[in-house]
Formats: C-alpha cells, sequence, structure tokens
C-alpha cells in the first residue's frame, strides 16, 4: 500500500510529516488552518504538487470549519484564510495554483448559502486532490513501457510519492513497472546539499518493496560504467517550449554522464510543468541558495568560517540530453519544440 | 606561509591535528611512539604523501628517544617499532614505504655504535622529508605552466599540503601560479562521504590567500557551463602504464563533464605513483567502503534504516580523458602508455 502524504477526513486533513523521515512514520491531524500553515511553513509537507493540493484542501477544511450562517461573512473568511495560508511559504507557486482553484470558486460559483458554498469548495478541492492523483497514475502507465523487465534505474532527487498527493511523476514510472511483475532495481543519488534522494526516494522506494541502493552523487558516473544503469528517470520543475528542463541540482550533470555512457535519459513530468511562453532554458531564472546547507547541513560545520559558497537549487538541461519527455498525454521525442506544440495543442 | 603538516623538532615531530580542521588548528607534540601510533590511527594525520614521511620520522624520534648502549638491543627496539607503527593503519601503502625507507639502513647500513645509527636513521628519515617538500614545489613548477592568470580552476578532493610535508600535488600547481603573481580562482567540490573537499581544500586554500568557493560535487556540471572553468586539477592515488588513474570516488565524474564541456583535465601525481606493472585501470582493484559514512555521515542519520548502499572509495578515469598527467620530472601528455613509458626509463 503506497504511502499516502493527505487524507481528507471530512472535515480535517492528515497529513504524513515528512520531517521525521526516515527515522519515523509520524501523520498529523491538521483540524484547523493555524495547524495547516504550520505543517507547510516548517516543511512537514513539500513537494510542488502536493502544496498545491493542500493549498486547495486547507481551504476546505476552513468551510467545514468556521460557523457562520452569513454568506458575506462567511467568504470573507474564506479570503482571509486564503491570504494566510499563503503567506506560510510564499515562493511556492503550486500553493498559490491550488488557492486559485479554491478562490475562483469563491468568486465565480453559482450558490445561494453558506451550506451551498461549502459544498462547492469541498468538492473542488477534492478534484484537486483527484486530479493529481490521476495525473500520476497515468505517467506511471505511460513511462513503464519505457522499462523493460530486469530494468536498472538511475533517479536523482525525489520527484516520487512524496512529493505529490499520489505515487509520483518520475518514481510513478518505476512504481508501475513494479506493479506489472517487471523486475526493477534502482539506483538513487542522494542530492546534496538537502539529501532529499536519501531522506525520502530511498525511504519511498524501500517501502514499496523496491530494490534500491543509495549512492552519493558523484558515484553515478562509476555506477553507470559498471552496474549495467538502463535509463536513469528524474522529474522537472520547468520544462521550455524546446525541452530544456529545470531540475533540482544535479540533475544536469547526471543527464551529461548518461550521454556518454549512452545511457537514455527520462524527464517524468505533468504537461503543467511545461512553460511554452518560456523559449528556452537560459530564459530560466535559477535561484540560489544560502551558505548553510553546505558548510553546515548536518548540524556540525564541516567548511571553513566564511568560506564562500555557489548553491544553486536547480540547473537546465538541455534538449539535446533528453531521450524523451513522460507526460500524462503521452511521450514526447525530439525534435522537441515541435513536438511539445502539437501535444499542447492537442489538449 | 604555508600551513605544515609536521615538523621535524629534533627529538619530537609537530604535527597538525587534521580532525580538527576546519574549526581549530590545533598542533601536537608528538614524543612518543605511542602518540605517534595514535596520531596516525585517528587520522589526525593522514594523506598518502604525509603517511610516507611521518612513518619514516617515527622511527627517527624512537631512535632519538630509546636510551640504551647497546646495538643489537637498540636494532631490536626499532625493529619493534616499525611493526607498531605499522599497525596503525595497516592499508596506508605509503606508511609502510617510508617506514621500509628506514628499515633499509638498519638493515644494510655502516654504522658501528647506537650513536652512528640513530646520525643514520635521522638523516634518512630527513632525506624522505626533504624528497617530499621538493616533489610538491616540482610538481608545482611544472604544473603551474599550465595555468594562465585569471584561471579559474576545479578541483576534487584535497591534494593539497594537508597531505603531504610540502605543498601539496594538484593544489601545488595552483599555489605555485599564485606565487608567480598569476590571479587563480577555484571551486573545490566538497567530495562525499568524507567532504575532504570541504574540510581541507576549502580550508587550505582560504588559509593561503587563494579565491576558493565550495560547491556540492554535483554543481561541477553547472559550474563548468557557467563560471568559466580553465581547467581542472585532481591527485592520483594509482596510474597505470597506459594512463588510466585511480583516485578518490568522483573524480571520474568530473573527468566526463569536463570532456562534455571541452576543459582541460590534469591529473597531477609524482612518478612514483605511476605502477608500470599494471597495464591498465581494470587491474586497478577498488575498495568498497561501508555504509555508514553515506547513512549518518554527520552524527545525524540522514537515510532509512537497513538501505543498501554502494561507496565506492576510488575510481578510474579512462586515459582517454585526460589532458595530461603533471609529474614531478614533466608534463605526460597522449599517447601516455609510449610516453610514461619514456619517462620511467629517463630516470
Amino acid at each position: 500500500m503506497m504511502v499516502k502524504t493527505v487524507e481528507w477526513k471530512g472535515k480535517y486533513l492528515k497529513v504524513l510529516d515528512q520531517t521525521e523521515l526516515p527515522e519515523k512514520l509520524v501523520y498529523l491531524n491538521c483540524k484547523t488552518r493555524e495547524e495547516i500553515w504550520e505543517a507547510i511553513k516548517m516543511l512537514r509537507v513539500r513537494g510542488a504538487p502536493l502544496l498545491g493540493v493542500i493549498g486547495a484542501l486547507s481551504i476546505a477544511v476552513e468551510a467545514q470549519n468556521y460557523v457562520c450562517g452569513e454568506l458575506s461573512k462567511f467568504k470573507k473568511r474564506l479570503y482571509d484564510t486564503i491570504r494566510y495560508i499563503g503567506s506560510s511559504r510564499p515562493t511556492a507557486v503550486n500553493l498559490f495554483w491550488g488557492l486559485e482553484r479554491v478562490k475562483k470558486v469563491i468568486d465565480c460559483g453559482r450558490y445561494g448559502s453558506v451550506k451551498e458554498l461549502k459544498e462547492q469548495i469541498v468538492r473542488e478541492a477534492l478534484a484537486v486532490l483527484e486530479e493529481d492523483v490521476d495525473i500520476c497514475r497515468r505517467l506511471g502507465e505511460n513511462g513503464s513501457r519505457l522499462l523493460k523487465s530486469n530494468a536498472v534505474v538511475l533517479t536523482h532527487c525525489n520527484a516520487g510519492a512524496l512529493a505529490t498527493a499520489g505515487m509520483g511523476t518520475a518514481l510513478a514510472v518505476i512504481y508501475a513497472a513494479h506493479k506489472q511483475g517487471k523486475k526493477i532495481r534502482v539506483y538513487a543519488d542522494e542530492t546534496r546539499p538537502l539529501l532529499q534522494g536519501s531522506r525520502l526516494t530511498a525511504w519511498e522506494l524501500k517501502e514499496e518493496g523496491i530494490d534500491v541502493t543509495l549512492i552519493c552523487d558523484h558515484m553515478a558516473a562509476s555506477v553507470m560504467r559498471d552496474k549495467g544503469i538502463s535509463c536513469v528517470v528524474v522529474g522537472a520543475d520547468r520544462i521550455a517550449a524546446n525541452g530544456d528542463t529545470a531540475n533540482k541540482i544535479g540533475t544536469y550533470s547526471v543527464a551529461v554522464l548518461a550521454k556518454y555512457h549512452r545511457i537514455p535519459f527520462y524527464v517524468v513530468a505533468p504537461i503543467s510543468t511545461i512553460d511554452p511562453k518560456i523559449p528556452n532554458g537560459s530564459h530560466i531564472p535559477i535561484e540560489e541558495r544560502g551558505s548553510e546547507e553546505i558548510t553546515n547541513g548536518f548540524g556540525k560545520r564541516t567548511a571553513p568560517r566564511g568560506i564562500k559558497t555557489f548553491s544553486p537549487a536547480f540547473d537546465v538541461t538541455p534538449a539535446e540530453l533528453i531521450t524523451a519527455i513522460v507526460t500524462e498525454e503521452g511521450i514526447v521525442r525530439s525534435p522537441f519544440r515541435r513536438n511539445i506544440a502539437k501535444l499542447l495543442k492537442q489538449r
């Protein structure tokens, strides 16, 4: 049974506290907007798709619990809650997207009472949840066609169930193949500086009974040469119109190593990740992170004080290094600009 | 003034306690063989060339301090000390090489008294020390010709002053260029799992006033593309007759990335690192290390319990990815098999 990051419990959310992983499996019942705010703020829930779902559900929780018979006052409270939840992680684009989905219902819905509005909000929030689960399932289904039995897959960072409300994006491909009875082995990059590969990917694959081996990031080259890697699967944060893909720092490195070793490199991501307004990767801004994650990441200082660091959060993998992009609507291959445009048009 | 890892003080050794770096600069006076044994065992002194020097000097310390007029008894004590010091790190090849240098003096030297033997041992140990300093200096001199002013150099692990009795191997190239007045900037890979790049390389370069920026290992690809890297310099643990080079895990990854970005990749190492009996890299055995360094490296567990890991200590960079090998006798380029043989013959 796959780990569930979030469950709608009628009046509250049950969420997995990811900050306790991999040591403990702790679930929290978030019954108030304050508890949800805290869970987002403290990264107890994280992962772009999951934050979108949590954003929508947070308003459903408030709608269920705020006692008020007067529609205008009720709406005012919900708008206030949307702003409040948005303040928990102001840079999380997906969180705002999820809040916006519910806000549209309040703005434009046809309802005559608090009761009707409540019902519409809960319905929309659950739709957001179910869409995410469904997209993950279809990513897995489409991507699993690329994996034969006995495949050995290398992945980077966490594009798994823990980042979504469903079975993940890149890891959904592995889960789907595994469920089809294919024998799959995985090498997981630990993914410095924050070790999402170690703390999250290795944990969730192991929980699902998948044969996973944890490595340090720069061991990927040796593993590709000596361990018979069949392909690389990674997620994506943003995909440009020409296929250039921004993802967790280190992804570009893995892509170069895969090219040298003639190993297929697959990006797995929902179509919503593609931004056709971005012509190519050079237009994607790369956030830089602070020094502490590198110099002091595990409660112990391991670098000299005052040392300069460079710590981009993402890198851009040029389309020329990508074998295929797996979406919920199908698999896109080179020439990417033309084939991505075609995919977006046919929706 | 470059950091000194070891100093001969007439009757004892003053050594830098590298386990306190980068937080503290602590020197220890090792006055007994027991103190030296402990310093090696606890990795207070480390680095292959440095261990060779420490091995030789440890016997000189014992010879200076063991009070005994009877030659045969004195020799017996020294042979016993050689075995004892060797037991501190039984896998450190260079340590045994250093001990062997002094043992040959005891075995084959011409001496008629304890006093004469003492003098010969001290002379030999100091010769080992001075040779190491001299080799480092010549590596720096030869390698610095490859660096122009304003060069931006990427390095991996620690092949620096801290690994030798002198100015290092790969880092000697940077120090020499810096002393020639060239403006050099360095990016240092942190080098997981044990972070020698972070703890040692970043520290010693910063101490020498060299502009150094610390990165996580898999950021090297981004840095090569975006930061104008002029070349890579790394050390070597073992070089085969055809130029294939074993070095710290991750070196092969850096070499592949350099090739893709058309950046010269230089190996800097004493001729003693070349083993002409090894025809190519496939004959170099790769030690595997335990899980703990990956799962639990900084005093905090960051991976699920029972997770499988793969942690090779070294990797082999094929000669085709190496632009040149810098030795104390000159710079070797492709075709490596022929040119290495020539270099070894002319000594």
